[in-house]
């Protein structure tokens, strides 16, 4: 494992005191620190070009989500909440030189896109971690927020994870390292998933629970939707399934959180899911809702975690 | 499997000899011809809310490719190689009420972009497979440019896939459904790559082969690189490994390949892919060419094909 506390940094060993306690990112690569500049390439970003530590040094919350464009809002938002004095125009996408993530940030909290899917969090992931080490961040906090479907739960409902599970209700994540078969735990911090769940209930109307988070590689036969392209199966196979998870102990699907809980869970980030509900799979498989309760369904985990986040900071009344 | 030829739409029927010898688009799916309305939510289309067959009958040819950015040049570009009469400007993202995938369409010719890895392709494809019948396409064919590493191969090098195979080396999409695993078939167009590799030799410096294209389901420690978050192996591990896959026939490394062959081969949609090597792995890790450089690899797949689809369409000298 690399170190993580810059010692040979001068300026760092003057204020020795200060890292005491404090929780760093673990890059767990003996040969990173050897490296004589890292490109993070899929974020346009690297240690010769950019002075990580002045641009990042400060990041204490990190939140990531599928689409780029919840990601600027959600970033615009938490703005707006902070009451921070920079212009709403400054906050551009730190990432524009790429068209594969996008990336903001307002005061300790960095906003990024991951697309859909395990492989494209995973090439985000590996590429945020090396930032937030780079930038020598401690005592981070990062949170998935997404959109997901439910099942046997009313849509719109905010499911935070208390672990991940595979498409055979295993919690873990199957990494396939070289040609071999790594097998990593996905479990999510219990302190971080409670302090979520405490905060939801200060907000009026807004349906939360804890539960696992079954997260699949495929949108469509993956997740038994009879309405892909290929649906070779039964809608009381479908069913059957779908039941069997819910009593497993599943109550939404996704396809990014057990890759998320493993990485982040190896590098020492404490780290937490939140997807709201947009259908119940026991119902339907297509997502129709009207397109002002879809948005106000994908403002829930961002109203959310900005609540968190306030209160961490100490912002709340 | 759903019928594919409306033989109940009248405006077909006089016209009925002219679906001798088509080849349509099919879709696997006894359900899909029963629903009421088919919303392809991740494109932002629908076919209610579209007219499908107008919007997209006359597409014949479907390129493919990770960034949104490089498959808005490739329309532009083929655009303007097609001689075609409408005003650049005119066109738009198709797919603009949605941030997951950008869609372009100039002449016969479908642009979209497809983020990174297994499952962000695996969902445009279900629904673009869905819209090509349900818009009645026939004789499609489709292609997917991207970049990806090369094994003992010049950077810049195009390689044209015969067979995907994954992460084990072996010719096979392994998919879930439901809670089982169903392999799959990851074989090409055999006569298509021929033809794509016939045209490849009228460019000018222009290195081009033929040959296995490996797909992982990560960007890092699937690869075997040493410089991502989490690295477990030494360079020696690595590089047997590469060597292994360069022994099986493997030429470059990306991350889409299984799931495109499987899903295309399955739908009756002649399928080929065609990437441009970024770096050798045998040699390094990081992606570090010149910009300039790096824009001109990028163009190569999208040289080809163009050249490929004026071929086709008798524009070319």
């Amino acid at each position: 494992m690399a170190s993580v506390i810059p010692v040979s940094n001068s300026s760092m060993k003057s204020d020795r005191n200060t890292y005491i306690g404090k929780r760093f990112v673990h890059v767990k690569n003996p040969y990173l620190d050897s490296m004589d500049e890292d490109i993070l390439y899929h974020l346009d970003l690297g240690t010769k070009t950019h002075n990580l530590p002045a641009m990042f040094g400060d990041v204490k919350f990190v939140c990531v989500g599928g689409s780029p464009n919840r990601m600027k809002a959600f970033a615009l938002f938490m703005h707006k909440e902070l009451g921070l004095e920079e212009a709403e125009e400054d906050i551009k996408d730190i990432c524009a030189g790429t068209d594969r993530y996008c990336m903001y940030k307002t005061g300790p909290v960095l906003a990024i896109s991951h697309g859909m899917g395990i492989p494209s969090i995973s090439i985000m992931l590996h590429e945020l971690i090396k930032l937030l080490h780079h930038a020598r961040c401690s005592d981070v906090t990062i949170i998935r927020i997404g959109t997901s479907g439910g099942i046997g739960i009313a849509p719109g409902t905010v499911v935070i994870t208390d672990i991940a599970v595979d498409s055979f209700f295993k919690p873990r994540f199957e990494q396939v390292i070289l040609d071999n078969i790594v097998t990593r735990s996905t479990e999510l911090d219990k302190e971080l998933s409670e302090e979520l769940f405490n905060c939801s209930k200060e907000i009026p109307n807004f349906p939360t629970l804890i539960g696992h988070t079954m997260c699949t590689y495929d949108f469509y036969e993956g997740q038994g939707r009879l309405d892909g392209a290929l649906c070779s199966f039964s809608r009381e196979k479908k069913l059957d399934c779908l039941k069997r998870a819910y009593k497993a102990g599943v109550r939404n699907i996704e396809m990014e959180s057990t890759v998320f809980a493993a990485m982040c869970g190896l590098c020492g980030l404490k780290a937490a899911v939140v997807c709201v509900t947009l259908l119940d799979r026991l119902d339907c498989d297509q997502i129709n809702l009207p397109h002002d309760v879809l948005v106000e369904y994908q403002q829930r985990p961002q109203l959310l975690i900005s609540n968190f986040i306030r209160r961490r900071l100490g912002l709340c009344d």
